[in-house]
């Protein structure tokens, strides 16, 4: 579990303190703006007005102490770093500090998180190490009598450090007088002799590491559609029992984003990092282990695949280039191909003006196609396997970056059912449920027409009720809401063999078996509507018609959702790296 | 050691009866384009008259043995496959096929590779499993005096089937009475008792599965600066001793391009995607094992970063967007946001009109960017090691697949130097070999200006010559050949703490340490000419002010010209799973 750093004495959270970012709105919002810049403005000059007031009463204490004007007898142990600077200690990382070390001379850098002087001869110093996790240790700087190997100037100087330098420090490693709750080691601290400043942070950071570590307050400056994300944010809070909310200062999505360095040094942030990347490997891991090859789909290609609409079109040479929506097209060359089993983790992109905490413009698409043998439930127990998989481990391999998570975006256990009791509704079947038992208003829901949003997830609270699962799949979607290569039933035409897989009532995989046989392709291309000779269509039935390709299907998972609803974050926009949304295209 | 699958009784092979590419050349090419069409009509027409041919002396054959009219008893045993057909015996996999099932009826599916009438009554066909690999093995059908389970219709039928239709096969396994060179199952033959077509091929192929194996015979169609690229293809030729080239029918890499399916069918291709992939892996495998954790950065981004050339730019809702050239700027965000040690693979982009066998349009760059702990050489050896670890790793893993692609293409071994006699010259030391022991042209070269693609690649011979290694590093490039956020050497600014990398004299990778103070970047920039205020300029600078940013440095690696280079390919667009160059974007 990690800490949040918190410090009372240096009351520099204010979330108004953060740059402001790039002018887009209008009218209200930009009072709304000026007002906070305003702020801004006054928290940072109060902020140097109490470090100069803190650096007189030093140099006031230190003339007290009948030291000023001596000669400054530690002056080599500290100061700004040059390229010359050498400590020669051993090095120690702070995960490994332990018994050992007690006594001993050691070399560490890393972060000043906080400082506090305590009177002239002495500073508190917190130290965070970078990697991955929160690393922090106590480290404490006092004047001894003989002004060496640490002077009370040196005191002073390290008490003035900003905090989120990157400094240099030899110390040695003592036991504290009592455990430091506010690090996460905690039953050591360091006595600071030597400290050197590698890279000086700004006096006033745009947002502090205690702002950044705690949950996001509004989405208003991101997002026309805020109040959506906003209940997001306080459905997440109401429904969990138990857990009190942390109502300290907090910013807004965009002073974390217009604030990237300081948004990625929270541990929240790194801890949602390592659960996504762990959930890339597991993918593939299990997948490997079943016989799938990786590979490369292009992201340039020559026309949309998937009819025109959200696709980014860009000027190539003398032509016309897209954007890749999603790497069917060539997950199925690959299987055509003669690759028996693929997968692919790249990214994808939709030209849609859609401003909620679901959408991106450019997303992660964890992809596989494989070929069918017997029946296209085959490929639905490899998605249901892999996506199990990757939930069990999750829970064993990042348990610690999930509390952490917690910490700051509260949420229960993501449910899953038992092996051998998944849960797999037909299309109708849901419908069916919701009729049966959903609110009034899903009273008269057809099978014949896809699910919205709503329904989606008033089924999933009532599946979660029935099942006491939280990742459920629906089968055998209608013909109407399946895209013109997935495969009909061909014991019933009205449905499709075409599957949607579900996280707490939203969708995350979308997936089915496809057409490979290139007259009942064309045909099925004719019945939606579509010209088979069109841009990019043409293309894609010539696949088929070029030899003979075996039955195959597949599925697309957005791993942003996968993080995100896993997590019970309130945004995708917080499971990316960097969120690309019609607003936003930094940093 | 995978075989070329052959068979000089079915003379398809020809790369002219290739669909031929989206016309694009004018004049001279046209009618050279032309002249193939007609040849490709001709040899589509040939092929069909020789397909009737066989049909009728086979239906004569058949009716000279007295079966014909008579009831079909074997009628249920072939066909179309439909979804209610059934095969019950035990699927087996052909790299598994051993003595155990001798005499034993298994089910298989395969494409038919080859097939071969002998008579009325008996017919050979190959079958080639999907997969990873180049599993084959050689199947007979021939009809029983019963009629069942072989009839002489079925015999005939299935000598009727068109090579790369993908059928289900019940059969039993024997021993052959010599072994099968033909077929990597060699040991081993399937007395086929029924066969179904799942998914029929077109009568003629547009590239035979011999032909998409042989090595590209030219560029002409593809790429203006041709003769570059054909000579590549002879020298790699030429430098191979003792190696017999096959000259048969071959194709244009636009005919291989054209034909997606086939292209991908033949051993080399499968070979080089497992090559590629497994230096993707090996690479992460490696800087996991060494603290590393990956990151994805984004694609599409606000301002080109690195100066405005080169760059693809799109429409993006009220603004305009980039395609990002490398994930620079985003891995020291992740430095600078408290990673400590990070690695991307993923897509970058060249808007460069550069149509030679080196360039890609779009490539997948494997990155890595690290803390700094004393000196940048701790970044270049890291890089060191993890290209040693994938070139040993390859070997080790890829022998297989490696001696598959020399099949095709030769080429030697690539030279390692041994572990601790790794070799490093500076850039200056390499300009003095260039001058004492080079060509004449290169008497003259100077320490200040980067090297040219010719004195690389003669640096590259000489290296060889002297230390015995393909692989060599180059540092402390001069100042003007490297961009703005390369720390210059502390000790001599007239030279950077910058480097590339080489493999057999050519670039594969280029790093340093990178500026981290925001005070030393503006000056550099500055002194670049270029406006530290601009856009993509600006945001950059501000990471390194809004916080202290650790001393690091990092590299980016072209993974399709690793795996070109290592395999000594004449293009890196035989690396590429789908090549994007100025003139192509399909498939």
């Amino acid at each position: 579990m990690a800490d949040a750093p918190t410090d009372p004495a240096k009351p520099t959270e204010n979330p108004a303190a953060a740059a402001a970012p790039a002018g887009e709105e209008g009218g209200e919002k930009q009072s709304k703006k000026g007002a906070k810049k305003a702020e801004a403005k006054a928290k940072k000059e109060a902020e140097k007005a109490r470090k100069a007031a803190e650096r007189q009463a030093a140099e006031a204490a230190a003339k007290a102490a009948g030291g000023a004007g001596g000669e400054d007898l530690a002056k080599d142990n500290y100061g700004d770093v040059t390229h010359k600077t050498k400590v020669e200690a051993e090095r120690v990382n702070l995960r490994d500090v332990g018994d050992e070390h007690i006594g001993k001379s050691i070399k560490l850098r890393g972060w000043v998180q906080n400082s506090r002087m305590q009177g002239a001869k002495m500073c508190f110093v917190e130290l965070r190490q970078s990697g991955s996790g929160n690393w922090a240790i106590q480290g404490v700087v006092a004047a001894s009598a003989e002004g060496k190997p640490v002077s009370k100037q040196m005191v002073k100087w390290i008490g003035g450090v900003n905090l989120e330098s990157y400094v240099l420090v030899e110390a040695t490693v003592q036991k504290p007088l009592e455990p430091v709750k506010s690090c996460r080691v905690s039953n050591y601290e360091l006595h600071i002799t030597k400290l050197y400043v590698i890279s000086a942070a700004p006096e006033a950071l745009g947002m502090s590491l205690a702002v950044s570590n705690r949950a996001i307050s509004s989405f208003d400056d991101e997002d026309p559609n805020a109040p959506e994300a906003e209940k997001a944010v306080d459905d997440v809070k109401a429904g969990v029992e138990g857990v009190s909310i942390d109502n300290t200062p907090s910013a807004s999505l965009s002073t974390h984003l217009n604030n990237p360095v300081m948004h990625k040094r929270a541990p929240v942030q790194q801890a949602i990092a390592d659960v996504r990347m762990q959930t890339r490997k597991l993918f593939a891991e299990y997948l490997e282990s079943q016989g799938f090859v990786q590979f490369e789909p292009p992201c340039l290609i020559g026309a949309a695949s998937e009819g025109g609409a959200n696709v980014f079109q860009l000027p190539y040479f003398e032509k016309s280039a897209c954007l890749a929506q999603s790497p069917q097209f060539y997950k199925q060359i690959e299987i055509a191909g003669g690759r028996g089993r693929v997968f692919s983790c790249f990214p994808v992109f939709r030209a849609e003006n859609s401003n909620t905490p679901r959408h991106l413009t450019e997303f992660t698409g964890l992809d596989l196609e494989m070929e069918i043998e017997e029946n296209y439930h085959e490929v639905r127990d490899m998605l249901e396997n892999v996506l199990m998989y990757i939930f069990r481990g999750l829970k064993e391999r990042c348990a610690e970056a999930i509390e952490t998570v917690r910490a700051v975006y509260p949420s229960e256990d993501f449910l899953l059912p038992e092996p051998g009791k998944e849960v797999r509704l037909t299309f109708a079947e849901g419908q069916k449920l919701l009729r049966e038992e959903g609110p009034e208003e899903f009273r008269n829901v057809s099978d014949d027409e896809d699910m919205s949003t709503p329904q989606e997830k008033a089924l999933g609270a009532l599946i979660r009720k029935k099942f006491n699962t939280d990742f459920y799949v629906l089968d055998k979607f209608p013909e109407g809401a399946r895209p013109f290569y997935t495969l009909e039933d061909p014991e019933n035409p009205k449905v499709t063999n075409g599957y949607d897989f579900m996280m707490r009532g939203q969708e995350i995989l979308s997936g089915g078996q496809r057409i490979h046989i290139p007259s009942v392709l064309e045909a099925r291309i004719r019945k939606k509507g579509i010209d088979p000779n069109s841009p990019g269509i043409k293309e894609y039935v010539d696949i088929f018609r070029s030899a003979g390709v075996p039955p195959h299907g597949g599925g697309g998972i957005g791993l942003d959702r996968v993080v995100a609803w896993y997590l019970n974050l309130p945004s995708v926009h917080l499971a990316s790296y960097y969120p690309r949304t019609p607003k936003r295209l930094v940093p």
